[in-house]
């Protein structure tokens, strides 16, 4: 259900909240099929979302149930495609989600080849029919003139459990870079978001902003690293909203 | 569960977490019983927090499940004293919390004698016996040796569904002022915090600390208030921990 206390002022499902709950599904789906990290820790890898994308017809609002079912539709050697589909109670699709992971070495931070893994047995659970049809995650083109709007630092609110910045926080990040007003009179219908590199306690994130077409916004992160105090891509996103 | 990325970087279920989980099952428990928001909402009353007291043995881990159970104990004529427990598959306790809230009318902001609700539905509700063995809310008292720490803006993700700042928030804010180092040589026994007035969108929310005994520190946080520029009080809080 989508309590009320995971709800926003529009009384709808944080979309942040969804997307924690996205990752959930995926550690469950593949630590079920014992190829998720609970495995993977054990021989020093790891999985890395590398680009994922929701699309909503809407999103679940306080006190309507939803359920949130994962597949695995593709694998290539150095990337897995995992779907989503959140529904209601009597199947009607809330939205989809599409994501790729790639699979590290925890000392090397260097890809696996997936098929290298307990003799492909990621390969045993493709889903290839099952329908999900959203565009795939794109890239997300912004030309040089991105405008900076603001930098914040990182707490510990914004740590996952390996430590480094979750992440879906950089959804809440780029979600409150919009104001009361924005919120009140508008509905994401896409959100997509392609990870380059990690950010971790202490990096400061650098948000950049495009308007691409009307309903089309773009924003890039960066990251001042504490050490070196160079300026690192962290992601992009792309954001498409309509007015209500 | 405590689901993986619902989890701090200590594999600990986030304080900030459980506090809207407790938020959500007053909401269900009160709503069950007729005197939840859903009915006064159709007569211009609503419940506010007034204090939380939360208290552990220790926090659930990633993984691990958790029950919460929550009982009404008390009820004066403008106060309902609700409490928690928090315990594991073999009922074994993680915690415990004592919560205070008051009624409202919406329109006038005045506290609503509870017996008057409902010819005092709320008193057939009352659990006097079921054993809640922590330490009240207390009063949190600081001196005015309290040292600023800083201020930050309220955003979007601050919200609730009514517009006011998540009573909850106020939690993951207060454990952001400490580093990531404190947060893994510390553990929080216990974290109590008592509500002054709400805070909005718009209002900067400043932060002073003061120590108090080794082990216990006082947050107080106020409001800069967008429209007049005022300083007031919304809350204040005490923490008490340990050194792991």
């Amino acid at each position: 259900m989508a309590e009320p206390f995971h709800c926003d002022v529009n009384s709808s499902l944080f979309m942040g909240y969804l997307g924690n709950c996205m990752l959930n599904a995926a550690d469950f789906h593949s630590n079920e099929r014992g190829i998720g990290v609970t495995y993977l820790n054990t021989i020093k890898k790891t999985w890395v979302i590398s680009r994922l994308a929701i699309e909503l017809n809407r999103m679940p609002k306080s006190y309507e149930d939803f359920y949130l079912e994962t597949w695995t539709d593709r694998i290539l050697r150095f990337f897995s495609s995992r779907n989503y589909a959140i529904t209601d109670n009597d199947n009607n699709v809330y939205g989809y989600a599409k994501s790729i992971w790639a699979m590290i070495n925890t000392e090397t931070r260097q890809p696996v080849d997936l098929l290298q893994v307990r003799d492909s047995i990621i390969t045993k659970y493709v889903e290839a029919d099952y329908n999900c049809p959203i565009d795939k995650p794109s890239r997300v083109i912004m030309s040089d003139k991105a405008k900076y709007i603001c930098t914040i630092d990182t707490h510990y609110s914004d740590l996952d459990l390996n430590g480094h910045v979750n992440s879906i926080r950089y959804i809440d990040h780029v979600l409150d870079l919009f104001n009361l007003d924005w919120h009140r009179s508008h509905t994401i219908k896409r959100f997509e978001i392609a990870y380059v590199v990690e950010s971790h306690y202490g990096d400061k994130l650098n948000f950049y902003s495009e308007d691409i077409v009307p309903g089309e916004t773009c924003i890039k992160i960066t990251k001042t690293e504490l050490n070196t105090g160079k300026d690192v891509e962290v992601c992009r996103c792309k954001l498409r909203y309509i007015n209500n």
